[in-house]
């Protein structure tokens, strides 16, 4: 059975973070979630970098922002894949430095950027990531994306429907 | 066996994509290649991302430059993790373009972005995607990590032998 | 008779696409308004951008924020002159996104883009594209425009005559 | 018979928007070109404006770079619909200044902006305002599109038969 | 006597452009005010360029925003010095294509800008381009900076007594 | 009769600076030349600051680039109309540092912005300054302009003249 | 024992500059709190600049926004490290103008530059700066650093007995 | 006796750092250079963050390019004073990335920032940081900062002395 590690730089990631756990408990994933702050307990982050493949974890999701570090040096300690996640945090230039600095990894060591504030898509990612070798959690998949198309259809409906205002 | 598809949205992108096609070559990990507009061969866009998934492929890695569609809207079709490499094209605006039609993906419909012309990390994330449920490709992985350390000490031995300059 | 197709991604975009369709309607133009979802419904995508000319639509403006696929995949489906609206949605960095993955289409597929969140300018350029061959709605816009002149020159009054602050 | 008259702010813009003409000729569309400068010619430039549409012109494509006024000047001057090209001319800054100076009109003047350097698709565009109408040159819009199709299956091929690199 | 001709696109720009007024008459120098639109007036901004060094202005401040055509339209008219201020209206994307619209004037065409809603700065400027032939107003401007040294004193001595927080 | 003093931060802008030269005396207005750096000869430039009023200067016009003080610092220390030309030196990331240290000056210290390298024009804005208290350099303002225009026409007529490519 | 001047363009940045002041209190750190403006009061800014590193000053912490020339300057007037805080003032584009007129200092003459609004990172910059030549300062560092892993694992002990949310 | 560690994150960045290692050994301060990868040496990079300050460096000065963790991982790890040069490399979009993922380091853990590839500026501002209190030091930088003083004087005697262009 896979595990996501979910990481954050700070609790006050959190709200955003939340999208990943809801999204992947959804899938019926299993999730760790932790506090690792690249800056603040850097042998925190080489613990946790070094160790989470063998620890059981399968995909890491790590969201952070401003100069945002972590993801990229989880990267760099492990060899699973990495989703990052860039959080407009309050000390941010409008997002800027937190898409930058985890997108623009250096050749060698890739780091699997989403939207800014995407937690939500980043735990899909995640489950695409473990329903790419296990058929029972790519057909959840698909019938989340069926979902999607649902709720749309629904807003098409209502649209349509409505009385035009004067 | 795992399998990755390779596509891009022009000819003209293959000088930056082959870079992914080596690295998935170094990890013996079996590649098709195609071109995929989604501008021009909306037919075979959506062929693609129909089928990819009952075809055999684990993994789709998509490049396209100025206002990138394909990979967001393979992603759109598919239930694969899709891997993105926003293409600094003749026609985009320093690359800026390339990455924000390719990363700012709605909630539901993740693609999993990589650094401006990064294919190179585009191969190697696909290879991690895959190692993260097959122990082979992943000590594969943990090889190439050693291997990328090994160049920078070389390069710090040579920086520390070499005669200043006066 | 003409008539102009308005869809736009979601929902939620409804409040910034709502004065094209007033002012189609203004210039008794027939609007027919729908949701199409390019990365969650993309098979009604594809019937929309298809059939559009072939059911009496004679021009497409579509909306759409973040990674805005929708007015882009449309212009490569339909040979209709399309309209692009860069919404600036709540996950937009700034609307920057919205407006270059509308703007920045390849040779061959051009969306015709008017300013972020510039839906009541769709509706004019899209009654302009129809007057461009129909001297009744051509007359239209000639008056229109003669109302933007008024009510500047109302405003130029009631700053002259206004008492000077203290 | 339609007619497209093509205008730019110098002789500079020429190359950039020789493909708006070329484009034109091979759907037989009449075009007329000239140059028209907001900065240094504004008489010539008001005549221009007003005067376009009773002259037999059905749209307007305009071409200027750095801070770009004849698009929007010539929208405001003309009922006909005007398409923008952004040129990244030697004086602009990486051809922000020709996007934004184009593309973000008030709400009333709407130009169709296309991309930075996208004269050819102003040319497409143009094509299409006039094919919204007239069936014989919506059906070569289609042919053309079949050919960019084609092209792409042509690069597609020699993709695939080509000998893998060592 | 000097006069100096404030106009802008809107009244809705008459906030900001207030302070070009008030800073004027502070310097006792005569003020014009008037709305003009080089979008929806053109014909008055024709009029307006063209005359106004006739008709005794010896400085035009000119304030828009978004795709800010004005001051540049006016300084093409006029063999005035204008000067542009940019204003941060709602239509614009963070105030970047009212600043690029103003400044990124080609050469032959000069605008003078000032920083985003500087219009405060815009009556400082049209005073000191008078004052340059005008000893009278000159000594004002010496006299006015005089006072910001003031008032800056007059902060330094607050911080300095101030009680320090525990 | 006016004098203009022309100051730049360092003979590496003198390729760019020269044009604001040649144009004043082309105007037949004065010029003094000087190299003067606000963070390398900071005596010096207090210096020219406060004495240029003094010395029979009129206008003066500052180039620099970069983080681009000598504009400001200028403006902070003279009376008189300071027009500041942002430099594209080789130090500066496209031009952006030198546009925005130059023009986004507080409330009370005004800098006349001319557009990037644009120091032809910050000459014609110094005569038009001059030429708004003098007639007689006004009306070379005037003849120049027709100059402009004459110079589109001729560029008009090669348009048209010229034979189409096939 | 070591002083550090802290000055800023105007009490307006003091809600920024105070966390500066309270951090090198609570390193024990001797401060000296001053209003100086680069624009406003050239006079002092020369003499606070010239004289500051013979008053026993031994580190400057200068906070400004918009064109921010203040650290630079007193950088150009002083031998001693000035650290440069980009405020993020109302009258900034989005804090862009603060960051690049600080940063982009020319060869010669550096700004030790921290964070957009990063007052509290200058202070804690100047302790460390202090701290490279006296031990005990350097312990405080050290400490003040293991307290930021203390925080970080408290929030990490509360995100791991939060009860989840269904 | 003084020492400077200097760092970079791959032999590619030494024609840059180059310059910080000249600038130093002109104001004789002892240097040892390293390459030391963040992403792909994270051990080299926590044993030499963690033992600079016990092994008799004074001030650490770290160059990377693209998502530049090196100098904010190297400041997570020591309590010295550590300065950071972004690097344009090969992979960075025009430097912004470089910048951003340097500059906007979180509260608690300060990186001092210089311009964009400024290692000569990192050079003097690491002389400073020494000079602060090495009273010798301090004596050279005074030195360095009369130096420039002549060559920009030189500079304006040149431009003074030279024939005028016809």
């Amino acid at each position: 059975m896979s595990k996501v590690g979910i990481i954050m730089g700070s609790t006050s990631d959190m709200p955003v973070m939340q999208e990943a756990i809801d999204m992947l408990k959804g899938f019926d994933i299993e999730v760790e979630v932790d506090i690792v702050s690249a800056h603040r307990t850097p042998d925190k982050l080489f613990d946790y970098g070094k160790n989470a493949h063998t620890r059981g974890i399968n995909v890491i999701i790590a969201g952070a922002g401003g100069a945002a570090h972590l993801p990229g040096m989880i990267a760099s300690l492990s060899p699973l894949p990495v989703i990052g996640v860039p959080v407009k945090s309050s000390n941010s230039i409008d997002g800027w430095d937190s898409v930058l600095s985890i997108l623009q990894m250096p050749g060698g060591v890739p780091v699997a950027t989403v939207a800014l504030n995407g937690a939500k898509n980043a735990g899909i990612l995640a489950a695409q990531i473990i329903g790419s070798s296990d058929k029972c959690v790519l057909d959840k998949v698909v019938a989340y994306k069926e979902g999607l198309k649902m709720k749309v259809e629904e807003g098409a409906k209502q649209i349509k429907n409505s009385k035009p205002k004067k």
